[in-house]
């Protein structure tokens, strides 16, 4: 215990709705912490909305640890920002939200929701056939705690999942991984191609008019990722041209989407607002809880982000 | 193989797309079997829609063995029809796709999937927060096979699963059960709830007002069981008088549902049309196939209906 109380960090809560979130973590009784009203020099620990932490890295000379309140934390990556303390993002509590978006689209899509909603209105008795997700493939492009928790419920559903990476496996509920060069064979066997990429170099436009065109025609697209992986207008062409079945998008290239952007309009195309996995400030609290226990005792942090890599 | 080979027992295939079973049996290679093209006195199997065997009854001197291809056996429980013979149902193959079409309409419900097909077509960047269904009571009137699937699937989601049956408590993935004079107390502690029920004595009308009333008013219905179940004027009732969030009707007391029906343009009412699970030839046919091995050997049925309990 000794350790413990010579340590007495400080932190500074950076967030609009802090008071949300000193509740939650005073609940925990955290061992030694100080929770500071504005950022100190002294301040060691930020929890926070990234874009709003790097305006402050520069008053901040003790920064050891700066735990994200999103999974995204590309505000922070910028080359020319210091990179002396630890990064931390959130993960590991939206797979089960992401779970739950990418499966209610796809059931709507197989279940034809929108076409008997139809039918309602017109007071006709539509017996047609639905479809089923059952026996059909999911792709996930990215396969982390997220991917994994999608391809669990997937499996629930009788699905088989494929996933591509760039190197790890880690996933034992995916029933085969493509890597590097295979993204044109992994993206021609789809069912519906899910995209959970984060942002990075790498996988900036990976989504292009050649992995476009290489889907089936039957394909829906899903991108609960970032809007950055995806050639937009390539997008827009292959559904203006019937090259796929449909799209789901929850994230774009700018957000919020502009007015004039043809993505409102575009046939076969769903929009939602980067809805699909908000940041519930009880999950988000209990991923700083979790890591404050492990950095008091000097044990590595959990959800360390690699800022070469991005994530 | 001395008895396989004397028993040689006819069957005959009553439904109006008789070859795609054909085909499917055939392809078995089950011993012995021989498939009439039409009834005959000889005829011991009959493998059929319910309705249309109930008028051949009388001309199956020597009907042993009926293989219905639904669930619902109603027209064959008729008291004053024979039943000399074993009736057993299509079981084990409802689960999956009952499941796929509860969640569906679960997460369209919690995510807002109506709401924000609304905002795009308004090019509204939507971000109010949807729901979720991780820690919310999805409770089952009726947990047989169906129900048994669709509580594990609940558990992929977070949810708690309660069910409500006559004794049974077969399902180890409902983590509470409620029996007999328990309904209403069952009924009010659910988020949504799914009668999975089939059409018996002790079913008609469980759904009534006493039960409307008891549930909060956040509660979601959805019957993909049978119509009997609700009392339709009371079902009305509480929509009307918004006593419950909502309900998603694919089965009715007259089917298909009268255009005159007041149900069409109920608010927040939303109707299938008896399209939850379809009875897939292949899945259909499996069944048959299954116990038709277990027939020939002498052994005991699998999904044996009893007459007088109805299911």
């Amino acid at each position: 215990m000794g350790t413990i109380d010579a340590i007495m960090p400080h932190l500074f809560i950076d967030h609009n709705n802090e008071e949300e979130y000193v509740s939650l973590i005073r609940s925990a009784n955290l061992p030694g912490l100080i929770i500071d009203d504005s950022p100190s020099e002294g301040c060691e620990i930020v929890f926070g909305a990234p874009q709003s932490i790097r305006r402050r890295l520069d008053d901040l000379p003790n920064l050891r640890w700066v735990q994200s309140m999103w999974a995204g934390v590309e505000p922070l990556l910028d080359p020319n920002l210091r990179r002396d303390y630890i990064l931390t993002n959130a993960r590991g509590v939206f797979g089960g939200l992401m779970s739950e978006y990418i499966f209610g689209y796809l059931l709507m899509h197989e279940r034809k929701i929108f076409q008997r909603a139809e039918a309602q209105k017109n007071k006709v008795w539509d017996k047609s056939l639905t479809g089923t997700l059952r026996g059909k493939t999911l792709s996930l492009l990215g396969v982390g705690s997220i991917g994994s928790e999608v391809a669990g419920t997937a499996k629930v559903f009788g699905m088989k999942v494929h996933g591509y990476t760039r190197e790890s496996e880690t996933s034992t509920q995916v029933d085969r991984y493509f890597h590097g060069n295979d993204l044109l064979v992994f993206v021609s066997g789809v069912d519906y191609l899910v995209s959970i990429l984060p942002n990075t170099k790498e996988t900036q436009g990976i989504v292009d008019a050649n992995v476009l065109n290489a889907l089936p025609p039957h394909a829906l697209f899903i991108n609960v990722g970032r809007g950055a992986a995806v050639d937009e207008p390539a997008l827009l062409d292959a559904l203006n041209q019937g090259k796929i079945a449909g799209a789901v998008l929850d994230v774009f290239k700018q957000e919020p989407l502009p007015k004039e952007h043809p993505f409102w309009e575009t046939k076969n195309l769903i929009l939602t607002f980067h809805t699909s996995a908000p940041s519930l400030p009880e999950d988000i609290a209990s991923v700083f809880i979790e890591n404050y226990r492990l950095y008091v005792e000097g044990k590595p942090l959990k959800y360390v982000v690699d800022f070469e890599r991005g994530y």
